[in-house]
C-alpha cells in the first residue's frame, strides 16, 4: 500500500511547507481540488518544486474539457491527475488518451457513482479507480468492506485507491483488501505534528 | 431570456479583454471552469474588476467541499456559482446555504445527470438548473426540445439555463421554451469579431 497525502484548503506557502515536510513520508503528494481552484495549476508547479522527487497528484476533478485540463495539469508538473467517474465516457476517454500519450497516470474518482456507472467505465486498464466518500457526506464507515465489495463486483479493475476519512484505525483493517493507494488528508495535515502523524501512518501500513 | 457569455481557455489578460469588450452585450459574464483551474479564483476577481457592473458567474463545478469552495468563489467576486448535480445532495445543500446566507445565487449543472438524480435535487427553489451537454460529447442536438421535456418532467423547477453548443440557429427555436438564461461560449469568443457575434445573439434573442 502506498500513502498519498492530500494538501488542501491552506494558503499556498503553507501547502509548499507541508510538501517539503511530508515528502519524506509520502509515496504521493496530492494538490487538493480546492488548492487548485484557489491558486490555479500554478499550485501544481509550486508543490512539484517543493518536493521534486515525490510523485505529485493533481486532484483536478475534471468533468468536462478533458483534453485541455489534463494537458494543463501534466504540463504544470502533475504525474497523476483525476477525472470524475460521473463525467461522460467521452471525457474520461480524452483524459486517458492524454495520460497514455504523455506517459503519465489517470485516477478516476468514483465519488457518487452508481455501480451501473462504474460498470460502463471499468475498462481503462492502466487507470487507478478511487473509491471516495464525499467530505460533505462524512467519512466512509467501512473502507475495507467497501474495497472488498468493489473487487468482487469489478474483478477486472487492477488498481484501487481509497479516500474519505481514512484514519489510523482504518489502516490495520485495510491490509485485508490491500488497495494500491491509501489517501489521507486532514488526518495528517490537521494533526498537531503532521510529520509525526505521517510517520505513524507509515508505521501502521508497514 | 438572458445572455450569459462564457470566457474560457484563454490567457487571463485575454479573458479580461473579452470581459471589457463583451460586458455591454452580456447579462451575465462567465469565468469558465478551465479559466478557474488555470488561474484560481483570482480569475473571478480579475473579471469582476474588468466588468464591475455585469453579473459574474464562476463556473466552479463544485462536486465536494461545497461550503469552502462557495465561500471562496463569492469572496472573489462571483454573483453566481455552479455546483454539479452529480454531487452528493449534502454538497448541494451546503452550497445552497452559503448562497442564501450571502444573498448570491447558485446554479446546478445537470451535466450527465439521470432523471432520477435530478428528481432528488429539484427542490432548491431559488436555484438555476442548467441543462448542459458536455463539450467532450458534442453539442445538444435539440436544446428547445430538451427544455420542453425537462419542464414537463420537473414542473416545479422555476429557473432554467441551457448550455452546450448553442448557436444563432438555436436561438429562434428557444423562444418557445424560453429558458431564463442562454449560455454561449465559443460561438461568441471564437468568432472573428466577438463583439459583433454577441450583438447578433442579442438581436436574435430580442
Amino acid at each position: 500500500m502506498k500513502l498519498q497525502i492530500a494538501i488542501d484548503r491552506v494558503p499556498l506557502d503553507q501547502a509548499e511547507s507541508f510538501a517539503r515536510k511530508l515528502a519524506p513520508y509520502s509515496d504521493i503528494l496530492e494538490a487538493g481540488t480546492s488548492l487548485i481552484k484557489d491558486y490555479g495549476v500554478q499550485a501544481l508547479a509550486a508543490l512539484k518544486k517543493a518536493a521534486p522527487d515525490t510523485a505529485l497528484l493533481g486532484d483536478m476533478k475534471t468533468i468536462d474539457e478533458g483534453d485541455y485540463e489534463f494537458r494543463q495539469g501534466y504540463r504544470s508538473g502533475a504525474d497523476i491527475l483525476t477525472v470524475m467517474g460521473a463525467s461522460s465516457v467521452a471525457t474520461i476517454e480524452k483524459c486517458y488518451r492524454v495520460a497514455e500519450q504523455t506517459g503519465r497516470e489517470m485516477m478516476i474518482d468514483l465519488l457518487e457513482c452508481a455501480p451501473e456507472t462504474i460498470g460502463r467505465i471499468s475498462d481503462f486498464s492502466n487507470a487507478i479507480y478511487c473509491l471516495h466518500t464525499s467530505v460533505d457526506k462524512g467519512a466512509t464507515a467501512d473502507p475495507n468492506g467497501d474495497i472488498l465489495a468493489f473487487k468482487k463486483r469489478f474483478p477486472s479493475v487492477r488498481r484501487i485507491a481509497i479516500a474519505g476519512g481514512i484514519n489510523l484505525g482504518s489502516i490495520e483493517k485495510l491490509k485485508e483488501s490491500s488497495p494500491e493507494i491509501v489517501i489521507v488528508g486532514s488526518g495528517i495535515t490537521k494533526a498537531g505534528d503532521p510529520a509525526l502523524a505521517a510517520q505513524n501512518f507509515r508505521k501502521a501500513m508497514a
